[in-house]
């Protein structure tokens, strides 16, 4: 089924304890459809770029099965630039630099070939604009996904509140959960939020897994351990596009199928993070991310015999 | 198959965001073979404590079948006693207080009763003392685990290093872990520490679960979202005690049984939080605890369709 993703599309500039980089392609939409792009081939990129954006890595999104008719450039402006550093603990970073340029006042454009869109997810970007473009749909997609920031919710909670009442499913992570909710437990934190809106709520908890709930389900997924994680940039916009690009691909949105949904998620994730912004995404084989997963039945199985 | 479990058992006085206690009983064997008692009866404790120890506790075990013939009361000292304060995360903890007591120059006896046993638990304490205690059973117990701290690695760490040799499996946290190996990564920390003389380790993480390491096999256990953490007290002992209780229980040290066990211990872990203390651990049912690892499958199954 077709999948819509609107977002950020920009230029990181990255320094994590293994080394730095100049600018390179990042932003939430690009890390999410290429990851969606191992699932579905109806899979289309809604989002803004400035003249200095390579023309090269359209073509890569296209090369990917990209639908890039909804992704604009603005010869006249800059590309959505961010700056950041990562210590050893890569939960935490520091920004050093952002600068809006042509997303600041951006107006998300859907071209006719997203009407009809079965799944949409809303990458994190100011919840009017999430909104409004929700709102653009003339007819709603069945399952809409939404991620945000605790920005939002420092300056924009009335907006979040507004755009979590229309949507299916939440992914932030746990320190924002808590923010939302107001509760300290997790548990507590998600049974709050399952009342604002989305019947389903997706966790975050960067290398300690994520947590799916739904109702009074919940289902834990593990991080796989990694020797090293080279660049957590993306992470988090990876692994939500592996979990509705499986749903996409599967068209199937029961509990069940969510929990392999977010095993996918997470494999992809885990990819995401071994090397410098979306490279080791580029290049991914299916046989690779069965294996990946198959690593994730091997970590998680078990068995009660009595 | 038989158990001895040789550590502190202590006074401990609590403070939590939920409120606080007087002088309450813990202590790292306490816990661990209050634990065990769920699993097997051949259990036997091996400890000190000073006049002030109530005798109603040492029948309380004796109630769970916990043989206390190496349960030392010296009436002319008195209980270790450790006083601590959590605050909402409650992975960390501020020590208030701690006057050794009578464990400060203990040296463990070990009754003739506990000759012979199968499984050992070297609880939290001074590493030259475990080693030593090691050292006075005739005939090496099967499988030999070993608990530690931060302390330890602080002031004592070539001692530790020592014993380790000895080990087959030992429990501590991923800070802890961090620090034993100098590696950041708990992928990396684990091989290190496996080359250290344990050919099983357990890595804890509190409230993200806990990872169990040997050779090139890795198993996640998650831990149960709770709505509350009413004070986290003796959690991890609880945990080890429900780990190597099952083992002894069913005699069976392979890997996929050691996945069994730590949900076992996971699940009295979960329990031991919900209370203040060792109280929840006094009065469990064996439905209770099939129901509480119940709650454990179905929060960690899935199944891969593709």
């Amino acid at each position: 089924m077709s999948l819509v993703t609107i977002g950020s599309v920009a230029f990181d500039a990255l320094e994590t304890p293994f080394g730095k980089t100049d600018k390179i392609v990042g932003g939430a939409a690009t890390y999410i459809t290429l990851a969606a792009s191992y699932f579905t081939k109806e899979n289309h990129i809604v989002g803004i770029v400035g003249g200095d954006f390579p023309q090269e890595m359209i073509e890569t999104l296209r090369h990917h099965g990209v639908n890039t008719d909804g992704l604009q450039v603005d010869p006249s402006g800059k590309t959505f630039f961010w700056s950041g550093r990562y210590h050893s603990d890569m939960n935490e970073r520091d920004t050093l630099d952002t600068q809006l340029g042509v997303f600041e006042n951006w107006s998300p454009v859907l071209p006719e070939s997203t009407q009809g869109a079965d799944f949409l997810m809303l990458g994190n970007m100011v919840p009017a604009m999430q909104y409004e473009t929700l709102r653009r749909f003339a007819k709603r997609p069945k399952f809409v996904m939404l991620d945000t920031m605790n920005l939002w919710m420092d300056i924009a909670k009335e907006d979040l509140l507004s755009v979590l009442k229309d949507i299916d499913c939440l992914t932030i992570n746990d320190s924002e959960a808590r923010q939302l909710s107001g509760e300290y437990s997790i548990r507590k934190a998600a049974k709050k939020i399952l009342t604002m809106g989305p019947k389903t709520l997706i966790i975050k908890k960067g290398e300690h897994g994520a947590l799916l709930f739904q109702g009074e389900r919940i289902f834990f997924c593990p991080a796989l351990p990694l020797e090293e994680v080279f660049d957590p940039t993306g992470a988090g916009d990876t692994f939500a596009g592996g979990f509705i690009g499986y749903l996409a691909k599967t068209g199937d949105i029961s509990f069940e199928n969510m929990k392999r949904a977010i095993i996918y998620g997470s494999a992809m994730a885990s990819f995401c993070v071994e090397k410098f912004g979306t490279e080791r995404l580029l290049n991914l084989s299916q046989d690779e991310i069965q294996e990946r997963v198959l690593a994730f039945v091997q970590l998680a199985s078990f068995e009660i015999v009595d």
